[in-house]
């Protein structure tokens, strides 16, 4: 993605491996700062993916890989013994820092089940390689899916997106973000309504923030708002990610998305979902099998913003003892969604029966 | 309305008038404190209406009242003349302050008409009665809406409001909120969701502070999340307040007013909107003639908390020079609408006869 820093324009992944560091976007100080974040050891990495220094379903997954090639690196002068119960540890620890991140657990465990036999030095290289791997395939599945869905945007749209499906959610150009990217790069003259996002404003401080970098016309708006918009006639298309999306085509994803779904189809709005092939759960028949997270309720109570001194601090908007209910995703069902743009191309409704045909590579 | 002080509960108005000096509870410090502020002349009562010290229609009403009150009680020894200048220009200054508030205009122009002749003493005596019965129809019109809205909530009810339409917005009651204090009252078992109303939060600020005065059961939801406790089925119906009903029905309100009535009416939740007949505009045939106000990006971006040394401040959610857009309020068309609660009764579909009928009282 491109970033732009003191009036150079330069070329980020949102994180990569050097050797037994990995380096990373720190998303926790953006948008007030651009940082990059080193660790240099598998529990740095574990550390980082726990206090979200970076997140995003992709960004988690590469992170997990490169954990555990760290921790092959380190491991590399122990006999054989020692190596496969290190690995092993290492492996509980990274995926232990968040236990319901699918892609977390699926990428530390392809990683292991390379490894294979024999003498330790092999193993490393195949594990090293292994999370290498992982990270080009998120990358080259996100810039299909910007391809296959910028085909979808014409020129002079105005598009709503919601949360960030974007460039910092995987290794480069997201999900969502995506298509909107290409098509920018395109030449299209796009304009993008961003929803805030609350209560973690990803939409108003990551969507924007990159959007920002890529020089794409925006503005954010609160998530009362994207109705007023659509209402108006000044919103021709929808894009969101997909946490979760069940073989019958219902979606989890960020709270609200499900909303906005609602006002699109009752606005004649096309409202597409991006997101790769192993955002597919075949196991989950329905939405309905989806069981919601609901967090902390100080997301709800509180925000994190830059105060006049440009510190970054916490502040609460009521009382700490206010009552309140945090669910972080909802579903919404394959009745309001157009279309799936993935890495395979656009899948449209019977849903059932397309998303087993487009997904049978993996499935055979 | 009820207010917790030190463990005493204590029965308080929006605002009131102690011959010359108008107080009112400080919505600026709510809901991290709670503040009585005085003014002792119309021009400090204007200031307090700019700042915002106090706000929401009904109560800028008897504000602007008590300010003309104010301002003749001041000029009370001036001569018949020197009055009717002062009076006029003071009139001027209040309703300035708010220029989009019709109540306040209303309501000052309402004082000055019934000044009336003769000696200064006599025409004092007038204003200052017709501030008062202003107050007194304000806050009678809310109980009516509370009495006849309560009908209409069952025992074990679970309802959504959005923003503010609570005893803050109007001397005592409110709209919104009176259907909810008079089935509590009742003994009806209810739980309140409480949208946080972004940009300006004034559901998580204010009505929420009103609900727990009260001893009303509620929880805070970022607006994202209404939709998803719909679907769950765990809202049985929706009560707003309204800034402004067209004549076919059509009802400007809070931003995201809108998306929640679409929410409603595709999970078949009934939706009411509670407003005193001086909210509706026969002179505004639908709500297509409703200008809608844009406000300063700044609420957008930025927020204001308490931070953890207890002091009050804005802090910016994203940098300053993000893009973004502001519209206030929106406009939700008739169709979505189950009912209107007024102090004349409830008023059903269809609504361009039905409300002309109801409020006929007052056209004739």
């Amino acid at each position: 993605m491109k970033v732009r820093i003191d009036g150079v324009t330069r070329d980020f992944r949102t994180l990569w491996r050097e050797g037994k560091t990995v380096k990373m976007i720190n998303q926790r100080k953006l948008p007030h700062k651009f940082e990059i974040y080193s660790t240099n050891s598998y529990i740095e990495t574990a550390e980082a993916i726990r206090s979200m220094t970076l997140r995003g379903a992709g960004a988690i997954g590469v992170a997990g890989a490169y954990g555990i090639a760290q921790a092959a690196l380190e491991f590399a002068e122990s006999s054989v013994e020692e190596f496969e119960v290190k690995i092993r540890d290492a492996a509980a620890i990274l995926v232990k820092t968040r236990p319901t991140a699918v892609n977390l657990a699926n990428a530390v465990s392809r990683c292991l089940s390379v490894a294979g036999k024999g003498i330790v030095a092999e193993r490393v290289k195949r594990i090293v390689n292994e999370a290498d791997a992982i990270a080009e395939e998120d990358l080259e599945s996100s810039r299909r899916i910007g391809d296959y869905g910028s085909q979808l945007i014409q020129d002079g749209s105005r598009l709503l997106t919601h949360c960030n499906a974007g460039a910092l959610a995987f290794i480069d150009y997201g999900t969502a973000l995506s298509p909107i990217r290409f098509a920018h790069v395109q030449g299209k003259e796009i304009f993008v309504f961003v929803d805030e996002t609350r209560p973690r404003c990803q939409g108003s401080k990551l969507t924007s923030w990159e959007l920002k970098q890529e020089g794409i016309q925006h503005a954010v708006i609160v998530d009362n708002a994207a109705g007023y918009f659509m209402r108006k006639g000044e919103i021709d298309m929808v894009i969101v990610g997909a946490d979760r999306i069940a073989a019958n085509g219902d979606v989890a994803n960020k709270i609200g998305t499900y909303e906005k779904a609602v006002l699109a189809r009752e606005n004649g709005i096309p409202f597409y979902v991006a997101a790769p092939r192993m955002t597919f759960d075949l196991e989950c028949s329905t939405g309905d099998e989806i069981v919601i997270e609901e967090r902390d309720t100080e997301e709800v109570l509180s925000i994190w913003g830059e105060d006049e001194n440009q510190a970054i601090l916490k502040v609460y908007i009521t009382p700490r003892d206010t009552p309140a209910l945090n669910p972080s995703f909802d579903v919404t069902p394959a009745k309001y969604i157009t279309g799936f743009i993935t890495e395979v191309g656009i899948i449209k409704s019977p849903y059932r029966e397309n998303i087993a045909k487009k997904l049978s590579r993996r499935l055979v």
